[in-house]
């Protein structure tokens, strides 16, 4: 037998283990604690053997239940941070896309897989309103926005043969952290990023937007771009597109949208979205909005042919040659990637096999629950709202008790996780609904047991 | 029923027949043409359908087998580019993962997760011979080059806050693209890029990088970093480590080690890496030389100080409140991902399964095989070697055909797959072999392949 080789009876065998603790992990989901009771101490104990000589064979599949016990399980009862719900048509799609092993650089070396991503990722820019975008499927949304103000970057200002001059990004205050990583690993510098202040609704401030481009520009400074976001990560404001769009047009500004969290909810509430079709670029995420198994971001931009001056520096090696446009199309011409897995094929499967509406109604019940949870908070007196409503997260706290102390036991008490954020100066508890495992009942309990938790710290 | 839920024994019927399709795929895989005749027409036809409104169930399932017909399979006769052979342990690995669909950010988020993946990398680690370095996985080679000069940059000449500043990073002629990829996102510029001549067996000449590192200095520029190439893309050569640390050290400069295609190879053949504990970092792809299902990269490195200096940008709301180490640890704080899938779980099942001995024997018989080739070319007459084997890349050509003409038709035969490289001006026939399935017959039937080929071209 050649090495690492197994017979093909001990394949099947081993995959219908494999598949049955996948099936028995599923139909337990429901019953499990939203959060492992275990310690850095235990993980490391079970986990931390050495790589032995010697195989253990099909033994080491009995590592998944422990596995198992000490994760955070998608159960519709966590709310915590923005983690989609991890849908199993999804999964298997994982397992097919391992099969294959496609290497996902060009349509030479996957010519399927090729040609179902493109056109997943047209399906998602059409369903998000901006048919004509182009773009690929990435690891998550740190790396979308890397490649869009990369493309702002070369768009404008071109760094890549010289190097970075100095040049100015606006994004609002409430942006996403991986836009200050972005713009730091682009060599721009994170005091080059405008963090413009937010109005009551926690949305750029376009009239603060306008001031600091003209200060900027009276000052001899070089503004490249605008990160607007719909669905900040804290409380799930959509920053005003329309009127940012304007703007970017007139200063000739990259107009970058980070939909990682809120983008795809496009799908089910259209008229939140309105000018997002203006963007140069768009992040969204399939593995939160779309329910899929992490990871499987996209990257949506209007101009492929900025991509490939932004990301194109091919060798020799890998050089194609073909007249045919869709032969010739290298997915690293376009991307920071070279070697890719077959991110599309999971999306294929569950998109298709549920539908369009299927997504549509479970976005949609997503966003009537954190409405739910808003009229639940109103009706306790001891409970308040603090930030309005604009997608699916909810940032609430007790007027009374120690919300930091509260959050600890309502995630000892396992029934539901909820993460935490700060509001003007406040430890709030935060509840996000990207889950199509959520029942009305779960929304529900979320408030008991808040109610629960502050209780059992008064004792 | 909830949207997108299906019920238990839907779920468990789709489960069995991806399963099915799965096992009748890895059955039929050495039967399969090494490329498909397929083409751009063909597989826009098959698989540009719309996203339809209502679900197509379980019927999306029969788009595997036509997905199939149009993907290169990893066969035993895959010789081309470097692609690992996707082991079936390892995609098992990868369904279980999208089933507990983990989103490993840091220990709190994954625990189990997290305390895996930080032991399978000290595995690689320790089976490289780098024991106390530290990393973690990521996409692929690109990502894991992109991140380690960034760490370079912000060792020598931090760039985080304020900006890059001029300075110059040396790498040989022979360097993979992402390396000029990674210093233009970087912002450092490609032009600052030194790319030092190699000698006659395709390695980095230390003499010329000290004459270039001096005519900087003397210039008045910046030099920050060496990339050294521990198997490179075209024939595998290996720099010389040992001089090029001698100089980085004397240099005060970040020693990079580029090892996504022959890093691993460590495991089997030790003496051809001296001095790889001198780096200051270094990318391995498990996806190549371990044979796993892509995407499986691996940054690892020395100071994990460093990294935090480089990637940590954290928001209040994933701030993490623990003293316990092992609790507090976060890998966003250490790379350029946020949202990262569970990929450690393939490599803890597939190195467990098997054992670090087949591995090491799977690599040593990868080196033998290429030993092979060069062999049946060498008792070839119409065929000559065009460049030594320092690991399992063989390039060669035909004496007095169209190499490329052969090439297309090796190809269109479908029985071998060879790729492409250009040696001293020269099209070359190539040959990789990071592939468990390879038999020799398979290795013996590339020169056949090609003798046959060649007489074709003839008529």
């Amino acid at each position: 037998m050649r090495n690492l080789e197994i017979s093909n009876q001990e394949l099947s065998d081993l995959a219908e283990e494999a598949l049955a603790l996948a099936k028995g992990y599923w139909a337990s989901l429901e019953e499990r604690r939203t959060y492992p009771t275990t310690s850095g101490k235990q993980t490391t104990e079970l986990f931390s053997r050495p790589w032995q000589e010697s195989g253990r064979g099909r033994e080491v599949l009995q590592d998944f239940k422990s596995i198992a016990e000490h994760v955070r399980p998608s159960t519709g009862r966590f709310f915590g941070y923005v983690v989609g719900s991890g849908e199993p048509v999804g999964a298997l799609g994982e397992l097919l896309a391992a099969v294959l092993n496609q290497n996902v650089t060009s349509w030479r070396s996957a010519p399927a897989a090729t040609s179902i991503e493109r056109a997943v990722v047209g399906w998602l820019a059409e369903a998000v309103g901006c048919p004509g975008f182009t773009g690929s499927l990435c690891g998550g949304g740190s790396t979308a926005n890397l490649m869009a103000l990369a493309m702002a970057r070369e768009a404008k200002l071109p760094a890549n043969e010289t190097g970075v001059r100095p040049c100015v990004i606006y994004a609002s205050e409430q942006v996403h952290m991986s836009i200050p990583k972005a713009v730091a690993l682009l060599g721009i510098g994170r005091k080059n990023l405008r963090l413009i202040p937010v109005d009551d609704k926690f949305r750029m401030r376009t009239d603060a937007l306008q001031a600091a481009i003209a200060v900027d520009r009276e000052a001899g400074n070089m503004p490249i771009a605008i990160v607007a976001t719909v669905g900040t990560i804290i409380s799930g404001a959509i920053d005003p597109l329309p009127e940012i769009a304007d703007i970017a047009r007139r200063e000739a500004l990259w107009m970058h949208v980070d939909g990682a969290y809120g983008g795809l909810a496009a799908l089910a509430a259209p008229e939140k979205f309105q000018g997002l079709s203006s963007a140069d670029s768009l992040s969204l995420d399939a593995h939160k909005w779309l329910y899929q198994p992490l990871d499987c971001g996209c990257l949506l931009y209007r101009h492929p042919d900025i991509a490939r001056k932004t990301f194109s520096h091919s060798d020799d090696y890998v050089r194609i040659l073909s007249d045919d446009p869709t032969e010739a199309f290298a997915f690293f011409e376009e991307s920071i990637e070279l070697s890719r897995r077959f991110r599309a094929l999971k999306l294929w499967m569950s998109l298709q096999y549920h539908g369009r509406h299927a997504y549509r109604e479970a976005i949609a019940r997503d966003l009537h629950h954190a409405q739910m949870l808003a009229q639940a908070i109103a009706s306790q007196p001891e409970l308040e709202q603090l930030a309005p409503v604009s997608l699916s997260a909810v940032c609430f706290r007790h007027r009374s008790k120690d919300n930091e102390a509260i959050l600890r036991r309502v995630i000892a008490r396992g029934r539901v996780y909820l993460s935490n954020a700060t509001i003007n100066g406040h430890f709030a508890l935060r509840a996000c609904f990207v889950n199509h495992r959520t029942t009305p009942d779960d929304v529900q309990a979320i408030v008991s047991e808040v109610i629960a938790a502050a209780d059992e710290i008064n004792r």
